[in-house]
């Protein structure tokens, strides 16, 4: 299968694009290299070494003797959209070309803006693309679990059937997103939805849980395909901030009492998951969406999780509770329903059984790259700035 | 009050201002005058001859002894917001300057960005304004009873109390918005919801329903201060294009079968809804959801009651059926609450008592200037073009 991924020189994009070439489809990769630019904005960067993206696609070639073509552009520009369709014809679209990080995007208003314009804009350009030049290419594209916020209702799988006064229909189910960026992904797929709808395109939309882990089949080949472990503030999870933490000896922080609930996956569950989603693709006109986790865990459950695994190292890593900079239920309801990949195939991963391997040893490998100063939350819902922000976060953490 | 009326050189906006303005608040008008030159692109204009601001302005002083302070630039420039906000301080803004046609945001894809990006950044500026200005200061946003689409279950004003499995909340209302403009209205009052949450701010968000009437007490004091009548197929609605129709003897165009069916009101009671959203303000942090319509009619109902209007005035006016251009259900269940503003103590005016006054004899009075090939369908929404429009839609339409 022709597979182009948008975004695939990404944290998910570069561990799907290689497994997918492993898999014997035929993959290219279109990157702007904005999450590249970011990490320089501020000021942060991989806890692992990341190489330049012609490096990392000359190694994928040498030891598996597959071929994946890059397209470098920003698909905020419809002409590059066009111009890679045009040229490289594909069957699937996997959509990963998205600013990604809640925390960016409530900085300040031009991030939010920018993370907006920049996510609806080119989910807009993609689905005029697919309608212009191959309209019976599959969408498949990265929504979150985070679109749904934490209701006190069972979470369904993009629709629920609702009845009401007598009367009843199945329709998406209600949206209450926490950030700027969650925001973005559900103006994504309500425009998804219409334009399946109007032009009869084929689209799933994976709400993901929160991805965790470095180590999959295809990057542990060679030093060179290693993929990416962000821990800082804005672009790291809890999850890899706690490794990071435990292996420095700081204390592992959770903001307010730690009760948020979300799903999980392991990155090999996502890379999987995506291939069903290509093999295994909608009708025309349908616009079909999978809770894309496999285990849900509150923040300090996390937190006991890592602890105790340090501990099997001999570290001792207490645990800090830190004011919560989000605006969050710290206690809540949480149960989302996520069948639909596991009824296509998908055998989980347990983080149980992922988490010295891929975290904790990982973090421990790379600890002498590790900057402290990023691991402190300064980005705080309630005062997101407006314009004033003259310099990088980093640069402007230190002077405050 | 101190009120900023965003958008206030337009249809619903100019006569805002002109009744907040008589009613005794103290009202500033924020334009860019978009919508004039909108009118210039696509080759259409008012069928009433519209002033330009300047002296609507300098005559409702003259007749009515009030200011209305204008400031001009576009809300998508965040320091064009802040200095108006700097300058003005509103204690209510009132948001009208948006894009507000469906056909305008389906010609091709340059539009319905531009139509997604300018709604959702302006409205964002707003609220970042808001937060940093004017906390206390209250958001009366026009949104669109179109951001609900056709659902087989009743519409809510906002909100719906969903049991599902045992368990119950209060959610957002389901949204199936139909246009790149419907969207930009979803995508709006998602983003307000949360500036609420997490800023505290108080909103109302108007769910309107489609506006007719040229006729209010302000506008009729004087020929400068006429407010537009739009027919056209693009910004004109369904009703005004019947009632242009019958005054130059054209057949009525009903879309499909004409079952589609939507809340109507007069443009008097848009006036008396804002002002009472005003003058009843939210608590902080609420985001309040009012359905703002009078009357619920099918398309062919309308065609009916002009039909039978234009025969009073001895006039034959037939109906004929086009092919639909939009993707919409042309046959639906519909019935949408709309209860607070009347709670409120709304009076409405109805269609049956206007039709005449405010529809059928000004399509009359001003029958020299129609366009006649203004007024059928040429944006097809399932053949949004993309990139290729080099020529205004009345140019194009002419050497199509």
């Amino acid at each position: 299968m022709r597979i182009l991924v948008l975004g695939g020189d990404g944290y998910c994009g570069w561990a799907t694009s290689l497994y997918l070439s492993s898999r014997g489809h035929q993959v290219a990769i279109a990157d702007s290299f904005h999450r590249r630019l970011w990490d320089h904005e501020l000021g942060a960067q991989s806890l692992t070494p990341i190489r330049a993206l012609p490096e990392r696609l000359r190694v994928w070639h040498a030891v598996s003797g597959q071929t994946i073509e890059p397209f470098v552009g920003d698909i905020t520009d419809y002409e590059f959209v066009a111009s890679s369709f045009q040229a490289f014809e594909p069957e699937t679209v996997i959509h990963f070309a998205e600013q990604r990080a809640a925390p960016y995007s409530m900085i300040d208003r031009q991030h939010a803006v920018f993370t907006q314009v920049n996510n609806v804009v080119g989910t807009l350009n993609v689905l005029f693309a697919i309608k212009e030049f191959s309209p019976n290419c599959h969408l498949v594209k990265l929504g979150t679990m985070g679109e749904y916020g934490t209701p006190n209702i069972d979470i369904e799988e993009g629709y629920i059937r609702i009845q009401h006064n007598g009367r009843e229909d199945l329709l998406p189910f209600p949206k209450q997103p926490g950030s700027f960026y969650h925001l973005s992904k559900v103006h994504d797929s309500h425009n998804i939805m219409f334009c399946c709808k109007i032009w009869g395109i084929r689209a799933t939309d994976l709400n993901q849980g929160v991805v965790y882990g470095t180590v999959t089949a295809e990057v542990s080949l060679d030093e060179a395909l290693i993929n990416r472990f962000d821990y800082d503030e804005v672009f790291g999870t809890a999850l890899n901030r706690f490794c990071v933490q435990a292996a420095i000896g700081h204390p592992l922080t959770v903001y307010g009492s730690g009760g948020q609930t979300r799903g999980f996956l392991d990155i090999r569950d996502t890379v999987r998951c995506i291939e069903l989603a290509c093999i295994n693709p909608p009708e025309r006109g349908e616009c079909r969406v999978f809770n894309q986790f496999t285990e849900q865990f509150s923040v300090l459950e996390l937190a006991e999780l890592v602890q105790s695994a340090a501990h099997k190292m001999g570290i001792d890593a207490p645990i800090d509770h830190l004011p919560d900079p989000r605006v969050e239920a710290e206690e809540h309801y949480y149960n989302a329903r996520h069948t639909k990949l596991l009824d296509l195939g998908l055998r989980p991963h347990l983080l149980s059984e992922s988490l010295l391997d891929s975290l904790v040893n990982i973090a421990f490998q790379y600890r002498d790259r590790i900057d402290a100063s990023l691991l402190l939350p300064k980005v705080d819902w309630r005062n997101s700035r407006n314009d004033r922000r003259q310099r990088p976060a980093a640069m402007a953490a230190a002077a405050d």
